[in-house]
């Protein structure tokens, strides 16, 4: 086949024909699939039940200090399950805050924090005029979220293939006080499966913000979750600050939800001595502290990092055939159309789909009307608004290998479809 | 043994010397004990242990509607567990909105929102010069951590023995329009023991706050934590509320804290349709929901209320002995000295101690110099502050019966001396 910008009108309209009846046979399905949201399969919490009989009535239930998880107490965690965490994000137990089932609830914290008290003195951002963060893009929608709840601007950065633009990074940061903070996910990013170089990551550690309270919010979401016996390895932004002189500037996070159970893990951040004191000043109102049974109950399971990259290897097993059988339809169906571009990461939740400028919102659309839900038009940038309109996010991880085997096929043909539409000038308006 | 204030000055120099030396003995003892906090003993939590098995990788994992516990979603939490609490809370499931692990949590977000975006389109909180919330006193301190936290301002509301006095809650909810919560523990409040009656709850009910985002925080802490086989009713508040054309005007909690684990329970708030909704608002972009499979677990341990309440037997069975010695020994050691009165409490987890006036504080460094802790002076009071000095939080469930009973006796004694010391004009610098 041809590439779709080289035919004649003519060439395209039989094209357009031809597609359109595959489309409809395929809405003549009443199909019903997702590729949606970043959820681990069935078969995934399957290979994860064993979590539950790790702390029975017949266990010891005291963590290493021999204080008893049951209890009330330790606002901050308890030290079997700092290791553990410090551990696999590669940083000090000491570094370590442990939060309940959800990270992102320790990020909302954090921003909430920064809006209604201020961060280490300085003053709230609700008294600010504005607060600013920069969102390198695509990236997660619920970070974006948590940013417009509180009336943040979001400034987009571009993504490059190390990571985000640097030079715009360092330009904001250092000149622009409103600046406080900056959404990153370092490793196998949401959705585009960016690894950040050691470059970015040094130039990350060597900003020097216009403001006091800026930090670096490190969503170390999938820093385990490797597709393949690669183990891809990215430099600890912790020590690199503390090198670079600017110890305080992140804070870090990661869970086990896409490790152990998605809704019933533990999460964590990992931030420098000052800040967890500045942190416990108000933690110390929020909460009791989280559940150190769930706690305890995953150091038992896991035991040490070599525990989880273990356990990840058979994550895997569920998850690599399925990113396969996307990539290879997508390659089968579409490559040489020049209709979009993929990617083909080696770790993460994610692939990310390119289509030409103008094409992103009708092809969801063209998908949804034949019973495939894809994660919405705009989802991975701030308020909505893909500015190409060209970037989708395709989730492979739930459905079964049947199910997404169909759903990647329909999507290949919505490509076709919308791109065609879009050649022959028909969805401009 | 006689009424102190009756005693000449002799009489009490020669009593001191009697109770000093008592005193010295206990302090040459080297006693650690802790009568500080409010939190179930071990030999409680030994009997929860089998709600660890309750949920194993043997059983299904799906909530009643078929909702698969283990993966995202259900930000409210399960509908299983919603009935459960609602069955607890006496109210329906349609109210609840489930949290994490801590009750506390919950109630910090409500305040939280309120200053943030405020409540159902008010003005933030943050935007106002004054916010100001009713403290029932003696009441409890986590509270008023929370409330000192967002830089609101205390009132002090005095407690009668059927709830806190009405007419000055009248006065101030109806007619100062910055007067925005009041914190309330309607049964068995936290330390004074007291109940709630009907007049209390229904003239909650008919309210009419001056703010349209008045809320009553009414902190069911201890709805089913019954000492004896006496159950105590106190009126349902949010169909009183219904009742009294005020649906939306209280926000109620309530855990299974100090049911299973203290640590690892499961927490519920209970509110009006239109709360939900506009706190789902918020709650949507701070989290990805609750743990499911916890919920779980406690819903196939307990079932339903008569199995909280079964459960709740075997509990009293740990602190019924407790509270009974600690009261035995208040009764043979200091009635009729005239030094003081306590509560007798049917449920809850505290007994109050009421020194005369000006000597708590004295009483609490007295028992930390002997080895024995107390939650310290003027905590049941904003800003820490007991305007008469003369509240102690006496918290009897968490030592052995052993160590329980070496405290109580060391209580009476720096209840005796420090009483002594005020009468002879020793204390008063």
């Amino acid at each position: 086949m041809k590439d779709y910008a080289q035919l004649t009108k003519e060439e395209l309209l039989a094209e357009k024909e031809k597609v359109e009846k595959v489309y409809k046979d395929y809405q003549a399905k009443g199909l019903k699939l997702d590729m949606s949201r970043g959820k681990p399969s069935p078969s995934q919490h399957d290979k994860c039940m064993p979590i539950l009989d790790a702390l029975s009535s017949k266990d010891d239930y005291h963590a290493s200090n021999g204080f008893d998880v049951r209890n009330y107490g330790l606002v901050d965690g308890i030290p079997d399950a700092k290791e553990l965490m410090a551990e696999m994000m590669d940083t000090r137990p000491e570094n370590i805050i442990l939060g309940g089932n959800a990270s992102l609830n320790l990020m909302y914290d954090c921003v909430c924090r920064g809006y209604c008290f201020g961060i280490m003195g300085s003053t709230p951002w609700h008294k600010l005029d504005k607060v600013k963060f920069l969102c390198p893009v695509p990236g997660y929608d619920r970070h974006f979220g948590v940013t417009e709840q509180f009336g943040i601007e979001m400034i987009n950065i571009p993504m490059n293939e190390d990571g985000p633009d640097m030079d715009m990074v360092e330009k904001y940061v250092n000149n622009d006080d409103a600046v406080k903070g900056i959404w990153c996910v370092p490793k196998f990013s949401n959705p585009g499966g960016v690894v950040y170089s050691d470059e970015v990551v040094r130039r990350f550690a060597n900003l020097q913000p216009a403001a006091k309270d800026f930090r670096i919010y490190w969503d170390n979401a999938y820093v385990v979750h490797y597709l393949y016996d690669e183990e891809i390895k990215i430099l600890d932004i912790i020590s690199e600050c503390e090198k670079a002189g600017n110890p305080d500037m992140v804070y870090e996070f990661a869970s086990t939800s896409k490790i152990s159970f998605a809704g019933a893990g533990i999460s964590a951040m990992a931030t420098s001595q000052a800040n967890i004191e500045d942190i416990k000043k108000s933690l110390t109102k929020q909460t009791i502290g989280p559940d150190k049974v769930n706690q305890l109950r995953h150091v038992r399971y896991f035991k040490d990092l070599n525990g989880i990259l273990d356990h990840m290897k058979l994550m895997a097993e569920d998850l690599r055939p399925r990113f396969e059988l996307v990539c290879k339809t997508l390659d089968e169906e579409l490559s040489g159309l020049g209709v979009g571009t993929f990617t083909n990461p080696k770790g993460g939740y994610f692939i990310m789909y390119t289509t030409l400028p103008g094409c992103a919102t009708r092809v969801i659309e063209l998908c949804k009307e034949a019973g495939v839900v894809m994660t919405g038009a705009g989802a991975p940038f701030p308020y909505h608004k893909d500015p190409e309109d060209s970037t989708i996010r395709i989730s492979p991880s739930y459905p079964s290998i049947e199910d997404l085997g169909k759903a990647a096929k329909v999507f290949t043909v919505c490509v076709k479809l919308a791109t065609i539409e879009h050649l022959l000038g028909e969805n401009n308006g």
